[in-house]
């Protein structure tokens, strides 16, 4: 049989398993000329899955209930009617949460499991990779010397963001949301310092604190007040990227929070939404930096893998509570 | 005697005639080598002074207690001892609120009243045209058949900024605070649209009226809840020049709304505080574009004049309120 996964109803607030449904079906796909026959081997669980499951205007169209729910997969070419992929192959792109399926190819691209471990194309140097690198250098554009400060700082491109940061001469503050997390950035990672905003009465002093000549890049991953508390420490023409407001994608009212525009005109500051599909072209360059930095070492990565296609409903939701510790994935 | 207004106190809120002194002196200033002696003509007042008001961190330091308030001032050159300026020459530049003074020259540029009126150089082409003309094209980077708009429309900045818009073939939406200033817009300055923002019960709604196919850039001077209800409109890869946040300068508390991050990472948008002095390698480039459109007639220019330099606190005060139509000016 052949299982799938599919939105069942459009989650209100904080999502829940029961807004997933699971669906089985005979496994006689026959392949036509040009087709290959998949079995997905790693699915990655993101943030942004959150804003697909709403009916609302975005850069990427809602999920359809009903429907199996799609995000990036790394699956192994079983069965080809394809020049261009043998079977063994291992490919990674965005597919629908199937245990199995058939594609044409399109989209694809072929991973090598003697370069790295599979699951590493859907983190380090695969999407989550390339939005750390690629936010950090088009809107950041990093100095040596300046401070960065990322929250979601745990996170799978939180925890890359900073150590890009470090290979590039930043001074690198951490916001996260446990002194476990903390204690990783800061003796794994390798960043200056890490604040656990959990336990942090007064964030606004504590970032102040760890940053005593103030902000100049902020990598946003979370939103909310912890992005209010760095508005105090901006310095002029500090650089602020967007790049998800994951504490209040469960939000089922609109976020409200400090008026960012007078600390803007006042420090000559820039904020600026990131999504890195509107960088594609920038893609094999910033590939090159993370698989390079990657073999001399520079570049660590954390994977939380949850064995089990049956478990990816709950692999998401953990991660949307900040379970996970670097990139979230499902094993199938 | 020699006049001068001193800031009597930091205003709290909203600021009142009390926070302002004026002082008399002897009329005995004796030049020495190299300084000019100057009796000014016109002076600007403008919105970004209320922020000098206070005693917080800003891109321009508070104006001291006890201490003239300064800011663009034209004046003429009555004695001389300085070889680059001659009696009977008129000049502009930052200055403080004197009816009388001697300067070395400096930060002082020569205008011609030949080629244009006096007043209009602390306007449409001083730093008011400058702030529209750099603010729109270095953030607003305008596209010919984008759609923007602009809110305090009817003021200073504003009714520029608009007037651009329209020589460079964009879809402008002007947002201002009366019937009579929003049909200036419409029918003399030749905005697309018209919103009275103090009669329209929906913004939201007006604007996405007035812009059907979304906004492309919002030129934004007065921050606050006018802002929050342009960010439902913005395209993707709208670009929002944060020039002022005059609904809020007066407030004592930290002014909340909408979350913008959630709308910036939805639509890639763009958001920078925009301060003209950054740009100042780009002064000669702009203001010879604005010296042809004026001399064409393709812009034109609102002023409200107030006599006597007593009168300078109160023309502040009407400023600040929203009493003027364009460029706010005292005749000294």
């Amino acid at each position: 049989m052949i299982k799938s996964i599919n939105l069942k109803q459009r989650p209100i607030g904080t999502p829940t398993l029961a807004d997933f449904e699971f669906k089985e079906q005979e496994n006689n796909v026959t392949l036509s000329e040009g087709e290959i026959l998949l079995h997905s081997t790693y699915i990655s669980v993101d943030p942004y899955l959150r804003g697909r499951m709403s009916d609302s205007k975005s850069y990427i169209p809602p999920f359809e209930v009903g429907q199996p729910i799609s995000s990036g997969v790394v699956a192994e070419v079983i069965e080809t009617k394809n020049d261009n992929f043998k079977k063994g192959d291992f490919v990674a792109g965005m597919l629908p949460w199937k245990t199995q399926q058939a594609s044409n190819g399109e989209g694809l691209q072929k991973v090598d499991k003697n370069k790295a471990p599979l699951s590493v194309y859907l983190g380090i140097v695969g999407m989550t990779g390339l939005t750390a690198f690629l936010g950090l250098h088009e809107i950041g554009k990093p100095k040596k010397g300046e401070t960065l400060v990322v929250s979601g700082a745990a996170g799978a491109v939180g925890s890359v963001v900073g150590q890009i940061g470090k290979i590039l001469g930043l001074n690198v503050i951490g916001i996260a949301g446990s002194d476990e997390k903390v204690n990783m950035l800061t003796s794994e990672l390798g960043f200056d310092h890490g604040i656990n905003y959990k336990t942090t009465k007064d964030m606004k002093s504590a970032i102040q604190k760890a940053a005593p000549n103030g902000v100049d890049i902020y990598f946003d991953n979370v939103g909310g007040p912890i992005s209010d508390a760095v508005l105090f420490s901006i310095n002029r023409f500090a650089r602020m990227i967007i790049c998800g407001a994951i504490s209040v994608y469960n939000n089922t009212e609109l976020p409200t929070g400090l008026s960012v525009q007078p600390f803007l005109v006042k420090n000559s500051a820039l904020m600026q939404g990131f999504i890195v599909s509107n960088y594609a072209d920038k893609f094999p360059e910033a590939m090159k930096h993370l698989v390079t930095w990657l073999g001399e070492g520079k570049l660590t990565y954390k994977e939380t893998i949850v064995e089990g296609f049956e478990n990816t409903p709950q692999a998401f939701l953990d991660m949307m509570a900040g379970k996970n510790k670097g990139k979230m994935i499902v094993k199938v």
